[in-house]
């Protein structure tokens, strides 16, 4: 089953700890697609300027992602540059050239219409929407989003977010978005919006989803050297969904493999600047770390 | 098999956004007996004032925990207080009574001797060191600490650290016992100290504990009413220890569903004030809960 991703396709320039890379290829739908292409065909909806070459596009080719929804337009590509602290827990942006990106109006492909399971990433939920009335009949929405719309646009977020089974933010984005601390109450009172599923990413403490049959906790793999967080939650975002459309079911147990396999596709994308760990990846790969994650977490009964 | 714990027995004035508790019982010693007592029998070492009189023996009395090695010195009961930030993860302390407590010389009774089980709470390592110097051949010895011995005792703590078969502390001092940011190394240097097994709390992010068969995840349970923070690592420990001393085993399984049982006793300290809830506490719903840790963090492979 098809999934239609839209969302940013960028430049970053990265500096952690462990170095730097330069106008390397970023954005939600760069990363989103890639980890989700691993479990099946992506249709990918983006902008990119005409300083993004063929050698950028090759992180694409030869894997099942559809690029005809990947609008060339006069102008430079979406540019993102930002810095990390030391233990890699916060970040500074240093800029962000919108560029293209500014004038972005997802259009989506008459072949791309009946995909069954849509990635709404971060950009405007009015554009969010727009996309949905593009689309048939989706039988899964998920959804990203971030401070700037929650503060910015909240009306249209909360009409966006009546149509969205699924919305994965961060720890932070589900207080703003409920005003409450505490995120079992952040949690109920998202799910009153719409979503039936929330799935709160707290990077290297792992993830917590919120669904109709209860809570689930997952934690993040301990890893000894985390080179750059970048797209860590779009890479969680590819594998989950990825890994929901290919098992053909929305029940708790396959929403919670999906989190683990989430995890454990952010898990390698963290080994490296950019795409780069990702583009060397292999499904046995994949399937190791999956199990890396059940004997970090699994105890007996008392 | 009866554990020994050494620690404070306090009285604490405690502020959170829920309220505020004036004088209550607290201290290291005093939460961890109490959550290992559900267990099996403690023998509690530790000082008292004047001040500290039948009211504040109640908590104990009942329960299988012998008071013989509480000291009754002339003086005032150790006093803490502290205010808790409106997020819970940060507290200030307003005022440190030390009172009898700096005093403490732990005398270990001829009863206590053939302890199998030890706990060195949060104390001087080298009173640490000399209540080991008085028991006879423990199996296991557990330890906690805190910044000010890390920086302020740093050779004493290392000699402690060397008879020590598994540590207990927080991610904060974890990273500054060993120099290291990043918790994997953080907890290979630390090993190498001696503790075998050392388990990280991260208070709302769970526990990590890695040991000589890998490293195991445990989340805390997600709360949406958290009363008062205060003692819960303490309470971790009781649990995690009371269950590891009356489970006879030490291996890595047995480790794994301490972890879990400690997380269980602690999701209930945090409920209420002081021991409040603790002293409420039955064995079925300590049951109950520990099931939903289980279902709290089930997932099948793919």
């Amino acid at each position: 089953m098809s999934i239609l991703v839209v969302g940013s396709v960028a430049y970053d320039t990265v500096e952690t700890p462990l170095g730097r890379a330069e106008r390397v290829l970023g954005g939600s739908a760069s990363y989103f697609a890639v980890a989700a292409s691993f479990f099946g065909p992506v249709s990918l909806v983006g902008v990119v300027g005409r300083d993004f070459g063929e050698a950028q596009l090759a992180a694409f080719r030869g894997r099942p992602i559809d690029l005809e929804g990947l609008e060339r337009m006069d102008g430079k590509t979406f540019h993102w540059q930002g810095r990390y602290s030391l233990d890699l827990n916060s970040r500074e942006t240093i800029c962000t050239d919108l560029n293209v990106f500014e004038f972005f109006q997802p259009k989506i492909p008459a072949s791309y219409r009946g995909s069954e399971v849509v990635f709404l990433g971060n950009i405007d939920p009015v554009l969010q929407r727009r996309v949905l009335e593009q689309v048939e009949r989706p039988r899964v929405v998920a959804c990203d989003t971030m401070n700037f719309w929650i503060h910015g646009k909240a009306a249209e977020l909360r009409e966006t977010l009546r149509k969205v089974q699924i919305l994965l933010v961060n720890d932070q984005e589900a207080r703003e978005l409920s005003g409450e601390w505490n995120l079992v109450k952040a949690a109920r009172a998202i799910r009153a919006l719409g979503p039936r599923t929330l799935v709160v990413k707290k990077g290297e403490h792992g993830v917590l989803m919120f669904g109709e049959e209860g809570s689930f906790a997952a934690p993040a793999l301990p890893l000894d050297v985390v080179v750059d967080p970048t797209g860590a939650g779009d890479t969680f975002a590819g594998g989950f969904l990825g890994y929901l459309a290919s098992a053909g079911q929305e029940g708790d147990a396959a929403l919670r493999r999906a989190v683990v396999m989430g995890s454990t596709m952010a898990s390698f994308s963290v080994e490296a600047f950019s795409l780069d760990r990702l583009l060397t990846l292999t499904r046995p790969e994949i399937d190791a770390r999956y199990r890396e994650f059940e004997s970090l977490t699994r105890f007996e009964s008392v």
